[in-house]
């Protein structure tokens, strides 16, 4: 049993600010196991001299089992006539609150300072119990056995979308869902790290990338691997071959160094060899309840990579119009990185 | 095609604020066509003197065929040092941008007002032109089909989470997704109207709320219905009764009511029942590209219902530690209300 209050408690002894206000998302789950998808109707947990949830009417038997206060408002009423905040104080915000309420609120209680709520938020959920590791891990084996078993599905003059669309019915054989749109571009769509997919059909020498995860338990997986329809041409070989290694120097990491040292260890390779003006992204982001939450692994974290954080490594090379390369792995910082991923790094032939 | 720029270009001329700033979401997909999922890279549409789109330079290839001005920033460097607003401006913000956002905003350029952007684009999303009326016509079918396909699915013994992945299965035969998290509740656990699913095993008797919608070639649907594993019980019968002839009364609306006197028709006759406590949310919401969007059908919507806006009629009552029971159409406001719904509003018999 995951214990909230002391979850809670953290977040208080923790926080300066006179008081933290969260939305449904991953803080509110983290702190009481409680999800909602956003909505315009405000949702929103607020932490200071009371701790309290507001929500509407039609959420209170739903939520009476929470060890917590619950103030209810009626479709129609004005939710924030419940909330007692002092004009004047300082709150912190969950990041992804839905302007609309942040903008209800300063209108109403005309704070003095807003901040981000994940200085403290991320902060605590950056480092993972052995609980968290392991619903992580078994997330990850599955995500990896749906994606062999992909393999054996995909065929030439399938589009991106009808592949990417198998996977998504082999996650759900599983029993899971996606923890994000999966990425499945093929031949020049690969030179765009984040298209998700198109009707272009794949064909014999084309690579194509599949960068996919699945929530389980709360949790997000995140991995990408390079595929070929036929055998890869020399020159995807090569820039494979540059990516692989980008991606084992980076995971040559220790305890002790910071998110800007892994990203250089990485970006360093990929430069010296030529094609750093085509790495057009960080080396990777912490991942748990979000598939991208704190550490990031990117030239402006400067601090240090906390003990049993999860974060993934994914370089890559994108040549525009031509294709593009990434490879990424799940990792884990103990004493030193340990790679969470079982599956092969290999270029796949179909 | 849509003229995405039309679309734009009335955006400007409804504004009175000097910018608006939009995130990934609902009304940028609206105004541009591009979808992504909200992250913590900043993705901005900011409309003004100049109108550009802020993103990561990972996308610059993806969105080089918007016809749209595109500033691209590298992941580690300052996005905010792109934008250009002139310290205490006045900001329409989108309702569903991220707080984080918001705040670096308000660091940056210390507007001296920032208001909802919904009071320019809710208005514009709200009345649907003839294609967004097909395509949503379309996706109802194929949602209902769906829920037929259901009914022949669902056994005595079945938990209610198993019953709503069958859906989902069903949904992905059909090559759509749902639009939100279903619905799927049964005896006690009706009475809690936003509950999802839990491990409950559904038994002769039972009531089973289903309350479900696909999203459709970017729009969205959203239907409810009853069923009853065996008979259903003289007082379900009765509730559903007193629901069906709510919705029955609002949908018997006219173009020139507000969203109140809709709400007022469903809710002043299930007052004169007894049951008026127990209706505890409001009696619909406009639907379109979001699930919930406006025009809202509750008391504080004192504003007409426009023609050509497509919205829900739900009314429901809840008897808490008992059973629920709501009814969900969707229909679209010509010279009068006409519902889109084909399936009927029976107790469906399992």
């Amino acid at each position: 049993m995951i214990d909230y209050q002391k979850r809670i408690k953290k977040v208080k002894d923790l926080m300066k600010e006179d008081y933290i206000i969260l939305g449904p998302g991953s803080n509110l789950f983290y702190l009481t196991g409680f999800t909602e998808e956003p909505m315009e109707r405000p949702i929103l947990l607020i932490i200071g001299e009371n701790d309290y949830m507001l929500v509407p009417k039609m959420y209170e038997e739903q939520l009476s089992s929470l060890d917590l206060e619950i103030r209810t408002y009626q479709d129609g009423s004005d939710p924030y006539s419940l909330i007692d905040i002092k004009p004047g104080s300082s709150i912190a915000v969950d990041d992804s609150l839905w302007s609309i309420f942040l903008i209800s609120i300063i209108h109403r209680f005309s704070p003095s300072r807003l901040s981000s709520a994940s200085t403290i938020l991320g902060k605590l959920r950056s480092v993972k119990d052995e609980n968290e590791i392991q619903i992580m891990s078994e997330g990850l084996t599955i995500a990896e056995n749906s994606f062999l078993k992909l393999l054996e599905k995909i065929k030439e003059g399938q589009t991106e979308c009808e592949i990417s669309k198998t996977l998504e019915v082999i996650f759900f054989e599983y029993g899971v869902s996606p923890s994000f749109s999966t990425i499945l571009t093929s031949g020049p769509n690969t030179s765009m790290p984040h298209l998700r997919c198109t009707e272009r059909k794949v064909k014999i020498g084309d690579p194509i990338i599949v960068d996919f995860g699945i929530k389980y338990k709360g949790y997000s997986t995140d991995t990408t691997r390079v595929l070929t329809i036929g055998r890869p041409s020399d020159e995807v070989k090569k820039i494979w071959a540059i990516v692989d290694q980008a991606v084992r120097l980076a995971e040559e990491s220790w305890l002790g160094i910071t998110g800007k040292e892994i990203d250089d260890r990485a970006r360093e390779h990929i430069k010296k060899t030529g094609y750093g003006d085509l790495f057009i992204h960080r080396t990777g982001h912490g991942i748990g309840i979000d598939v991208h939450e704190e550490p990031y692994i990117s030239q402006d974290n400067h601090t240090l990579i906390p003990k049993n954080s999860v974060f993934t490594i994914e370089p890559g090379i994108y040549i525009p119009g031509k294709f593009g390369i990434r490879i990424e792995n799940m990792v884990l910082m103990r004493d030193r990185v340990t790679v969470l991923n079982k599956l092969s790094e290999e270029i796949y032939e179909i």
